[in-house]
């Protein structure tokens, strides 16, 4: 792992995830977001990366996170939520950003509603991770960590 | 993580990818498959798991397989390639073994071709990992691993 | 009709509900939203319910009042207006509620442009009131109640 | 309300909804068609008006009717059954004849299959309600007499 | 019947189809397939005819088969699990053999997913018979012996 | 065989199945509909069960009788003709009467036309029988037979 | 004109004709079904042709009828109405018959909703007219009478 | 039949059609379309109609004859052949005269391949005679002859 | 030119445009959204017209603005950016406006990705112009300008 | 603005353009073809760039104009009219001139028939200009000229 | 090789190839057309049959080429360029010529964008050779002499 | 001609292609497989190539065969019969090699049914020959020589 002292990501969580762990536990577990943030910010500092986790139901709040952080971060997981399928805008900002981003999601959206199928922006992404509950988020950190040159294995 | 001193995985990869790193290196790198099924190995080995990692061009030889090694193994890691998108025999000898079983691509299926977004195993595997390279069979390692509670953090 | 002395109901309206009544009052009529919601909190009375009238143009805010309120009220009365089409967010908002949702229009959207027979909540909600102008928000509310079993007749 | 002495409407059912309330109550309640009817009747003489209840499988049957009692009344509330999603007949029959028509569904139609989803027969209807169970109909009685002008609230 | 000495048919279960019984028995019953061929078998022999029964994962295999045992065969019983909906091949084989052949599937496949309803290999076959488990075959046996001319009644 | 004394079924035969055997028989054969019913009745006399024989070319007629002699028997045996691709109304009645259903086409509606590949009722049916002319209705009635544990072997 | 003493056609009428002429005349004219029928009559007299015409809403009465008739007429002229769009039960009733069948329409359906440009019985019929108001009868008659021979010119 | 001593109309017929009766006489049989014009020429002198008759093979051409024959004539009746499925050019210039034209089709053109079922002029002619070879023609001039109120009966 | 002093343009710019010229300048140029404003109001104010410039990543931002300052102003030029393609509520804030709203894109949109070649705002627009960079904007003002008739030429 | 003494462009006019302002006026206006080019050609040449203004009906015609004028011009203005939803030989014409085109058209053909929205030329040329009538012209000579460095403002 | 002296065919190219060689020869080469019919006059005059070579931009002149040759020659080679994928009406002419045709294409049009795969003409030739560039000709020449009995090998 | 000694290409045969000549005669002709290849590798050695002719019903097989065989050849000429339409599998293995690959078909695949239009290989082969029986595959040995610069004319 090379030293990179003021390495930073973003966390982009969209709508509904604030709930997580609150509500229908029998489905998506007691987990909640700050938890998975924590975890994520624990796992990211072991390699001497900042997280700014942020949660949003609004479409508009993403593209503005990613337009302000933009500039200092080094790359983006994100689970875009409902968003995913359907927002060209959040696309074009990660498009327009020019560093890489890593799509998540809890559950195995492909194992879903045909309409949760389609993500509009995995064509802008590195990659995908999705089934592994709040592990996806540890897994999508590892990738993008690895995709950045900051993890060993 | 609990002790379990026989636990076995198998490490399918479909058509093509036994050419990995030989051919078109400058798109899919130079990791040999038996590099990655080595790394695979290793990390797996860590948790005390052993990895039977086998590959083939032949759908009907993933699937025999499936069906030989199923009843001794855990739970399984496979980059089906082309056959993602098409064999619903396979996703029958998977949906049949009522065992765990990681989707793992290489690339990001859904930023290429459109008859690559469609996965027709998807819907009876846990999950998908997809875009991150070699990279993308450790992450699926972790996630599986996780899911069978035989990971830390 | 039982005794609920502290029921209290959601009265969500959707973008360009605000100017019902000012514009195009050839097509819509002359009712205002105001007066709609002025309506609707006066039968609900009746029955002893409370009544929380927002509008808002941005689908965020709609998630965020849904996720507000949500644990202090029995129901939702909604009419989403153009996101109805559109808004997964809007739906996976609705689904995690676990309280009885009512989809309300104005006009009959299933005689109108293609575009709008479909509905997106519609999966995640107890039933749709169309086509009666200001009256459907008093069928939907006598709905509502009936469900909860806050109505005679 | 206006004095309106004579005035007098059809409720028409469509193939199977003879046997409510007989089969499968777990799904569709133990409410008969005749005590639907009833509701229907005795909610509907209280704005003095009459209501003549028919019901038949034959879609067919369900023209002639439309037609032999379509100058002598004022409006219909029909639940066409499964001949919503695919009657061009009915929809002309109820095309041409020029009065108000509510179109009643028991289930919300929108959250079952999808050939379920679309109606031949809104566009040529004033409204809908769905999803309501019995009281559906007495909603679209609601929503008739209020498009009737013989409605109060 | 008339007299046919040396009768024989063909007897093709395609993927999946080794394991019957021995998975799953909740659903697809505890008969294997050793004993659906040894009823085949038995039936057949009640009419004189000799049956050659196989089983494989592998497309290939199958279309292996059918030319292999082609001239020698008065027709084929066929399930051929998956590749029912994909396999253009084995239609060619079929199409090319001219002699009946009759598609046999132990669950209803127009009552499962969409990608179930269509068959490849339907429109080269004499007729279908789906949906009454191990059964399944013996009516198929029947109807192709009765093509043949060999099945009283 | 269990003793059934008073078993039942019912065989119903849809539009334009009356003229069997009359028109067209090059294609259809000579056995006319009275043929067949008599040699369902007979083949289901051995075993004891008792067959309740009708045509009509109305969609309705079809539902009613299914409403009528539901009730009295143990299953059905259905042509649905031409209805078999349309009729949501004969699906629901099928689906609302609980019973084993077996549907029978003469021809194999796979190898036609495509409107024919698709069977509206197949969903709700037990299972389906189809190419093999007048024999296709005895397959059909082993199979409800044998469904019904009224067969042996 | 060859001598055709006892020469007779079928004139059927499907859903919602009956009413023609009576309701909505500014749209389909003041000319009624009997003004119709008697137009045609007299100009197939002209040719020595007998007319029976005969109108139902019911599409299993349409069939029986021209399954009675049938086997005693030259021809048909059919305004199938509605069920132009959906009968495959017509269809096949037509196909059945082995006699010219001119397909009629007042309005042109081409011309006007998109579910009304499809003929589902267009394949099984000599030939279309459509879009000429009552004249289109007396054209397809003269197209019918031309077919048999039976016209000068 | 008012007196129109100055009426004419053009008769414009697409590719192809000037080898007609010259080439698969089996088929489009020997009638050539000079004879058909003849016809044409002849019936409409009868109503003191003239006619002008055009053929070619040039999408361009028949617009431009359209537009310069437009304004000195009544009506046309118009084959346009393989241009009746593609041409929107020609949908616009028959739009754009404002006088009544006739779609005549010699062939049943909804009884052939599908590409072949929709026209994209219909929406602007007055109505469509197809399927009774030349005399297409004779009942396409009728209508039109009917829709100018130039034919008596 | 009518003298209007008091004349005012509402000029809206949808998400990710407030970037412009500052990221991917090889593909949108170095020309910032601040100059194109500026352009557009020097351009606006030699017709005397005021232009009000607004930018926002949100969706509902964007509808209240077309709300808020509708009622003062003569037109609007709008780049809705990724809400174009997707935004009913947007094209039903247009719609109830009744002012004149042209349609602007720095890109050829047709020429891109189809999931851009559709315009949900399209048909309650006056105009588009696409294709042009910033210039798209200053054409699409003198459009505006001369629908409202305050341009020469 | 650079000095161009001999810039050139084409003005290219597609089937039923040369009838503008001559039919219909109601809808597309009383300016004619003339006018329209007049002015392209008076704003033209205060750029100092010559017109050349053609019409045809004819495709063919459209291609040969541009390949017999491309090697002289700059670029084209063209409203190729119907040809512009169907021609890729026109589309191949234009890819192969590797000159600036600009698409234009009268109407909004986005706001019209679903058929008008797609251009099959418009991902060949620089951009689109619809819905201003003869303006839409005069905008997309001044958006060719600013493409061509031929334009102050 | 038989002895055909007065063998002839006819070498057909489509719009837009008439510029072969003289535009984009990095794409096309720099074979030009007149290089490419002089070297397929040269090697069909080694079998004795004449070429007549001719290119049109007109769908319509192809057309008339077709019909004014047709007669005295043995078969066609044609590139129809983008009317391969659109013109019914050349496909008409191919279809009634009765005589062999060739299809050729300089591009391989199954690579290139979805709307080239399709090809209108297909159907009624009797192959295809695509892709070879300007040695497609000789390819598709040697076809059609193979077809016709001309060649040895 | 360039000198090329040790050139060598493989000639590739799919499922079903092995009975070539023994059955269908009547459809495929009698010529066999073994002489197609005599054929292919007489021709090829006039050209100092030689050809490995490989046939197999496995889909894996054919692309184990590209993987060996891909090293030491030249280029591929491939017939992949049923598998072209759906095996992506094939399409990589071919996209991996980097070398030329030639699709042939005897029968014009293009003329058959619509499963068979689209080649799922063909965006990743030089150019295809289909049609032509037999001589398909001289036609494409051909092509492949003159794209390998190994043929003269």
């Amino acid at each position: 792992m090379t030293d990179t002292p003021h390495r930073a990501i973003l966390l982009l969580h969209g709508p509904n995830l604030n709930l997580l762990g609150q509500r229908q536990p029998q489905i998506y577990g007691t987990t909640t977001l700050d938890e998975i943030n924590e975890r994520v910010i624990t796992r990211a500092q072991a390699s001497g990366v900042q997280v700014i986790a942020l949660q949003s139901n609004h479409e508009g709040q993403l593209i503005d996170w990613i337009q302000q952080y933009g500039p200092e971060i080094d790359g983006i997981l994100i689970n875009a939520g409902a968003y995913t399928h359907t927002s060209i805008a959040l696309r074009d900002a990660i498009s327009g950003l020019n560093k890489p981003v890593i799509e998540v999601h809890l559950s195995n959206i492909h194992a879903r509603e045909p309409f949760r199928h389609h993500s509009m922006i995995a064509p802008v992404c590195v990659g995908q991770v999705a089934g592994f509950g709040w592990r996806s988020y540890l897994l999508a950190l590892d990738g993008l960590l690895g995709h950045l040159g900051l993890l060993e294995s």
